[in-house]
């Protein structure tokens, strides 16, 4: 089958792509390296069936003309802004790289025809819902980010495209996905720190935070069964784990890791329950209809933290 | 207090104008003209409080001059497309004229320290619900059409703006609002239909959809009232009565107040029981959240809609 991949240089893209190839189809991969990265993508030009573009999604003509020329089936479209702190300092940020970019992608898609779009969505659209755990159902949705408010939007716009256009698709609300070939994130960041100063960690919020981390591995057995086996035009689904890990545990379980004595470690935290501003602090949530659908993840929150930390640290020491 | 209204030209803003301007508010009105009228603008331009820029709100270096300028209180954003198969057709119609204009607007707003935004949004946000009629906290939130994912959109936009930049945000989910200077709608359309032809009548769809109709001193009563009494963060609300008129009911009742017996009308109905591409041709829409804040609309649907037919020959013949 003939797919495109957008933020092929990405985290997700980067542990996707080998099932892809493996699984023999013919991939064609889209990214700007904005926060992608060169190194990862050289893990797969070798490959025959993988071809890989470097331009912006934004270039809507550029777009179309490489659907047009490719004509695939379907789009993992997993391109994103995950840093969402940075959406607030740039308020058009999200705008631009969440939202203009999926419209540009649907449009590629209905003008070459490509008929199935799966989309890494976020639990971050509930904002800060009054049901935990949150279920796929719950409303209103009122974002506190940037980033949110674009993956809502995201979400409109392929509802509406598969509406009118007879587009299937595959929406997974993401809870922190974890694990090798990170560009971004928590474990990435306090690695990163340590290995610059083993003696002093600053932790963004007052470490409370809980989030439920999925490991990648899960997260992609997730997003590839789901795909198999849901149906309908619009298949919706959360995708994470009953249980959730601080930020805190975060910080010592990656001392631990590195094999640094935390009595000897400065710690700094904030003052405040959350990260940065538009960070949902406390999230939980509903993975029943994956259950349902007959999927569950095999890494606990804390097994894919742990899992992710020593991945992260044999990558980067 | 200093106010802007968007899309000053179009049909919601002709009949506001004349309500802030009487309360003695100073008001600013910005339209492109693309739907709005001229002529509905000249009704008040003479009034010493009243001052109008015709630019289009994509500019937004131009809309952020201006509110650096003004620095308003408060935004009556009622700005627009509302033409719903108009996006289906230029499918980043309602992208651009929808979502980009409202984030200009919201940034106009952060950088100049405007903290007051009132936004007509649509009970087509939810689609085709399982509940009818459909409450405001009704989820998934899976839209049909593109002007409908637009609105998600917005109201994504505008939270996550609320929530970060301490912007207070009133969003109204319309039903179908009705009655003087209007540009587009069924009745505008039927009265201009049969005014070039009355022995032939063209009804879009099967003329079964059904929806609630507003009229729009009623509608602009519920934003009046839900501005001066809800007072969280984030305040939505159904502004909607709870009958419902058919398009045949609307069709029937036009002959009618036009005096043109409906025996000698040639009505030609399409085969769907949508009007097009992305119409939700069954919406009732859940009123009680407005009731439990103490409002209630004086006319029904079918009294609104009635109201409008006669205002609208008037105006037209």
């Amino acid at each position: 089958m003939k797919i495109v991949v957008t933020g092929a240089a990405g985290f997700i893209a980067t542990n996707l792509l080998p099932r892809l190839l493996e699984q023999g189809h013919e991939v064609v991969g889209v990214d700007n390296f904005f926060l992608g990265r060169r190194e990862y993508v050289a893990r797969h030009v070798h490959d025959p069936n993988f071809r890989f573009h470097e331009f912006d999604l934004l270039d809507r003509d550029r777009l179309v003309a490489l659907f047009q020329d490719v004509r695939p089936v379907c789009v993992w479209h997993v391109a994103a802004n995950s840093d969402i702190s940075f959406g607030t300092t740039y308020t058009d940020f999200d705008l631009k790289g969440g939202t203009h970019v999926t419209y540009n992608v649907l449009e590629a898609m209905r003008l070459s025809g490509a008929k199935q779009i799966i989309f890494s969505s976020s639990g971050a659209i509930y904002g800060e819902p009054s049901v935990m755990p949150t279920p796929e159902d719950y409303g209103p949705l009122f974002p506190i980010s940037l980033y949110a408010a674009s993956k809502i939007a995201c979400e409109g716009l392929i509802t509406a495209f598969a509406h009118n256009y007879d587009i299937r698709s595959w929406i997974f609300r993401f809870g922190n996905i974890v694990g090798k070939f990170p560009t971004h994130g928590v474990i990435y960041d306090f690695v990163q720190k340590l290995m610059r100063d083993p003696t002093h960690l600053q932790i963004l919020g007052d470490g409370t935070q809980a989030k439920p981390y999925v490991h990648v591995e899960d997260c992609l057995d997730g997003m590839m069964f789901g795909y198999e086996k849901a149906r309908d035009r619009i298949n919706c689904y959360n995708l994470a784990v009953r249980d959730q890990t601080s930020v805190n545990e975060i910080a010592q379980w990656t001392m631990e890791a590195m094999g640094i004595d935390p009595t000897g470690v400065r710690i700094e935290r904030g003052s405040e329950p959350r990260g940065w501003l538009g960070d949902v602090a406390q999230v939980r949530l509903d993975t029943r209809r994956m259950e349902a659908l007959g999927w569950k993840p095999k890494m606990s929150s804390r097994e894919a933290v742990q899992r992710a930390i020593r991945e992260t640290v044999l990558q980067l020491t």
